[in-house]
């Protein structure tokens, strides 16, 4: 049976990846998109395994030739999921697991509309202010443009499947489980020719 | 937030009953349909817990108006789904299951689309065969029967969204299971003027 690829979105301290790292373990054949960078690897970071390290060029000649799903540039560094490994993984009969920001799943959306589009979202403003603070890594100011933006953001739930309210980390990562053990169950993934070939004998069963 | 319908199909001996008796107890918002019937009370039954007990004319009446999901004659006796019982859970919030054959389930398609409709997969039609002897009501021919009818039944499997092969009671329970707690999570269901009114106020949050 193919896979599928699963989209989650949601602001930044929704806990995206605190969700996806708790469901990993659960669900084997899940596996996680590796993005495409020109960026340069940091200590401990491995080709093939965090990211494809590319060059400029080597990005260009990809975007060139449509080989990605999605593609935007951070910081000076252009980032891409390659429409490869998506397709073998799912070939495979692996669900493939991505978290982008609205703008990146619109673009997904485009091509690959068959996907499972999921969105993660923080119980209140309040709760996601605190979130914010705790990480640390933020002004005050920022945090603030952060809270403004959410609010942005949440309109485009209604583009997506499903969405998760990470109230508590356990729960959320259940639902999510829930959503992609479900969503194997869809009969448009079914065999329809294997199916068929084993019911047909069915007439011919000795009773 | 609003429920939802799921009709659960398949063939006789897949074990519809089985499966639904086993996540009733884990899921307290998950209501059984109860039909509308011209058949007499058995003994032990309730009017309004087991069935709607209803005359000929109070049937031919609902029919009249409209009042039916779906409708058919068995052995004599009509049978039917009322719609108000279906409709006052969802508004209540619950989820309401019904199992229905093919043609029942067709109907119900028809007047309400945005249902879930789930299908229940014998494993093999030897296990099937199986089954239908262990349950001693049916003589070799009629399980025969059954048998080459399960054949046609499965044809209508890519009319459903989901399916389920009930090669084990607990697994099978699991994924409708599964598939209820997700549907619950269905972006289409959000009260999404809460939402908005919860993150408008996020820029006003003090940080």
């Amino acid at each position: 049976m193919k896979g599928f690829l699963i989209v989650l979105s949601g602001p930044s301290g929704a806990g995206k990846n605190s969700v996806m790292n708790a469901v990993f373990p659960t669900i084997p054949n899940l596996k996680y998109s590796i993005s495409v960078t020109t960026r340069p690897p940091r200590v401990g970071e491995v080709d093939e395994v965090n990211y494809f390290f590319r060059s400029e060029e080597e990005f260009d000649r990809m975007l060139e030739e449509d080989l990605l799903l999605e593609s935007a540039t951070f910081v000076g560094y252009r980032y891409g999921t390659p429409k490869s490994f998506v397709h073998e993984q799912i070939q495979a009969g692996n669900a493939v697991i991505m978290d982008i920001d609205i703008q990146g799943a619109a673009q997904i959306r485009e091509k690959m509309p068959e996907a499972v589009f999921v969105f993660l979202l923080p119980p209140t403003p309040e709760e996601l202010s605190r979130r914010l603070k705790l990480r640390g890594s933020d002004s005050d100011e920022v945090i603030k443009r952060r809270l403004a933006k959410s609010y942005e953001e949440i309109k485009h739930i209604v583009d997506y499947d499903y969405y998760i309210v990470n109230d508590d980390l356990a729960r959320a990562a259940e639902q999510l489980r829930q959503i992609i053990m479900s969503e194997w169950l869809r009969v448009s993934r079914i065999d329809m020719k294997r199916l068929q070939g084993l019911w047909e004998g069915g007439s011919s069963v000795e009773v």
